[in-house]
């Protein structure tokens, strides 16, 4: 259904609200039209960008009124299609809804607009001596890393943004503000409104402020690194230790093809095998005691050399090799786009998983390292593709379905930490079901005229649904 | 609305399903007809007890043809009116399908049917070096635990049901059969139903199943109690000790007024002073710094004699005074009942949130004393009233209102951990306004004929609650 004059409705009321603070610049709508990992961009017929959440409000209403679709934009870092305009519509970009609104140390909480970046709070809280845990990779809006429910290599012990965020401000699909819970620690205050946006990638919404919980920067961190003959030692030795109540903070299973493209990129010589990078937090003691069960445990299982350092410089060089992770990935193959998949299992299927999964790689007509958040049982591949050729994509997504049944198959999700967006509306049902059906009621109760982010997450009755198109 | 005749078509209909798994006898309704805490009575007009998730799902679509209402029940040991039947009808009560269904110590997880205790499940899992933590004090229902966010002396490390709680088999209220999540760690796969139906009350469907987070025994548990000349220094002590980074697993603070109830019931000869009484885990050495760390920051306050014990025996003696602060208070004042508060509150606040309510209880003509979850800002006061005293109800009702209000206005929450059930619902109003249109918005979509424990959570436009008249 197009609704071209709707949306042109729509930006002149928005034009007349917010003055020059709305472009329908080529430039400007490409930016906006897609994210980082390969997907076909649909870009939208204007960006705006609001400075408060009462503008907010009003350009809704604007939208509710005319039928114009709205995609909520933070920092563009999504991967799945996220933001990707497939109906037109405005962007509606919350970077200038960027102010740290309150910081609260004896209550470990912080309350920002949504569009200030975790570094941004990470900053502005460096000397509380507290910190924002959750860690994607890109630097994104807090809004955002909220809609996609993001997570990354903190998740095993600080959790996900579902465990870290407080209370949301929301703007309604009919421009109503609301508030989705107090301050409290916690609370048994009626449905929990907080969790069902979270997550709810701009379906229900736009979010205006986020209070995010803090936690205290640990008196002491070490970083540690071991290589493993196999990637089954490796994955035994983590579920032993996390069964032996290690609170370990991070740690990160990059496979030999990741090593090798990280020995290549970065000059380093690493041991081309299964290898896994740690962070450990605590007392002083404790990260001691944590460090010596680990390293039994790991030993147990064929560990390498257990190379461990608390010094900050020294605990950066140990790591260097994971954060060049990505860098290395791309330099495998120049002008390449990177599709990353996302599964993620419970651990007792992990190895059997991720064996089966290297075996499908075997003649794969692209390089495909992995690298796993492998506490949490979550994955990705990195498929380096071309994307002009056709055959690749296709390729990419056969080996991306294989994967994604075979997580099904074992009670697993078909996203950890990316989201549904675009392509994987067809998978949530295979994985949900009926469960998909409550979804789309809840959605079309809050939006009945199906404004906020249209054709993303949910099927439609009918609807064929593919990663490659859309 | 009266609706005799759809309620009992449905209860004939049941029967003929059920065969004698459905009574209508005196005894009992009045079971079924009230909760642990002191509020009116309402009994249903039958109690049913299904078997298996399908068997709900028949009773669900007989009772959403006839208009009949439903009230999920399970132990019976909510506290805030939460399973009387307002409006009559089937008090569906759980307790036979008490199956642990699958226990998954590689995933750290356990299935079990909603009607399973949570002493049951701990009991069932002892082998496998797993427990379950959440521990609200009485020896509830998994199902029920789930339905009111519960939580209780260890959330503070541990969390409550929100963050225990994986995945949940739902009956919604026109009979279908969900479930709402996958059993990985984290995922990002849609709207989180799972978070949408913990602390649901029973207003959205009724759980069945529920796939449970277990948490590996702590190789070193320590206890330790400690008295202060002021209840500021005790609370000031946790801020800072959980702010030094702590990871306390428990940390009750008890009044002068409940020592003095536990010293006359069980003997002991506790200072008569504000005292908290802790917990630590962990490996031995990580034990010993907590404690070390805890004892340094407790010095500082003012805190007394720093007791503390590993073993286990000795931990246990050390905890008595705590395990034994329900009876004491019910000791106080023979025949009474209790009717128990239950707000939450930033840390920040919690020092003279807690001295202005001591101050309120000057002059009160009933026993008061207070327990606090203090790490998490939540704490109880427990009014032991004559419930036949029309007086030392409203009493107990103005103080409690006078509570909750303060509550709100340091962005705090009417309740912690209980629920909102009967007579907190104008207070849920006043704590997250439009908020809650959203929420009912979303009852309405999913349960249109308002079976679901109907008159529970939601106040109706124009309705008038309290919590003595419902």
């Amino acid at each position: 259904m197009d609704n071209k004059q709707g949306i042109n409705e729509a930006i002149e009321q928005v034009q007349a609200l917010l003055g020059d603070r709305i472009s329908t610049a080529e430039a400007v709508l490409t930016q906006h039209g897609r994210d980082e990992f390969w997907h076909h961009a649909a870009l939208p017929d204007a960006v705006a960008w609001p400075a408060t959440t009462e503008e907010v409000s009003e350009i809704v209403k604007i939208c509710n009124a005319t039928g114009c679709p709205i995609v909520p934009f933070g920092t563009g870092t999504s991967v799945e299609g996220n933001v990707q305009a497939i109906r037109g519509g405005i962007s509606v970009d919350v970077t200038q809804m960027n102010a740290v609104l309150s910081v609260n140390p004896d209550d470990f909480d912080a309350t920002v607009q949504a569009g200030v970046t975790r570094k941004q709070l990470n900053a502005h809280i460096r000397d509380t001596g507290m910190f924002f845990p959750v860690d994607p990779g890109a630097d994104a809006s807090i809004g955002g890393m909220t809609a996609t429910r993001a997570s990354g290599t903190n998740a095993v012990r600080y959790g996900t943004m579902k465990d870290n965020v407080v209370a949301i401000k929301v703007v309604l699909p009919d421009g109503r503000i609301i508030k989705t819970s107090n301050r409290a620690k916690k609370s048994a205050a009626g449905l929990n409104l907080t969790q069902l946006f979270i997550g709810s990638e701009g379906i229900l919404g736009i979010m205006t402020e986020i209070t995010v919980r803090l936690h205290g920067i640990p008196e002491s961190i070490a970083a540690a690194v071991v290589a493993f003959p196999t990637i089954e030692d490796a994955v035994s030795s983590v579920v032993e230790t996390i069964q032996a109540g290690v609170p370990i903070a991070r740690v990160e299973l990059l496979d030999d093809v990741q090593l090798d493209a990280i020995n290549k990129y970065s000059g380093f010589d690493y041991p081309v095998l299964p290898t896994l990078f740690m962070e450990f937090n605590g007392g002083p003691k404790s990260v001691e005691e944590q460090i010596e069960r680990t390293r039994d445990i790991m030993n147990d299982h064929g560990g390498g050399e257990f190379r461990w350092e608390t010094q900050e410089e020294k605990r950066n060089a140990l790591w260097q090799a994971r954060h060049d992770a990505a860098w290395a990935v791309k330099a495998l193959r120049p002008g390449c786009e990177m599709w990353g998949t996302d599964c993620c299992v419970p651990l007792s299927s992990l190895t059997k998983y991720i064996m089966d999964t290297k075996k499908d790689l075997e003649n794969c007509s692209f390089p495909a390292p992995m690298l796993g958040h492998v506490g949490d049982g979550n994955y990705h591949l990195i498929f380096l593709i071309d994307p002009n050729s056709e055959d690749e994509l296709k390729e990419a997504e056969a080996l991306n379905e294989r994967m994604i049944r075979r997580a099904l198959a074992v009670g697993g999700t078909c996203t950890g930490e990316h989201g549904i967006g675009l392509g994987k509306k067809h998978f949530l049902v295979e994985e949900l079901g009926e469960a998909v059906d409550v979804m789309r009621t809840i959605k079309l109760a809050l939006d009945p005229n199906n404004i906020m982010n249209p054709g993303k997450v949910l099927q439609e009755p009918g609807e064929v649904s593919s990663i490659i198109t859309g």
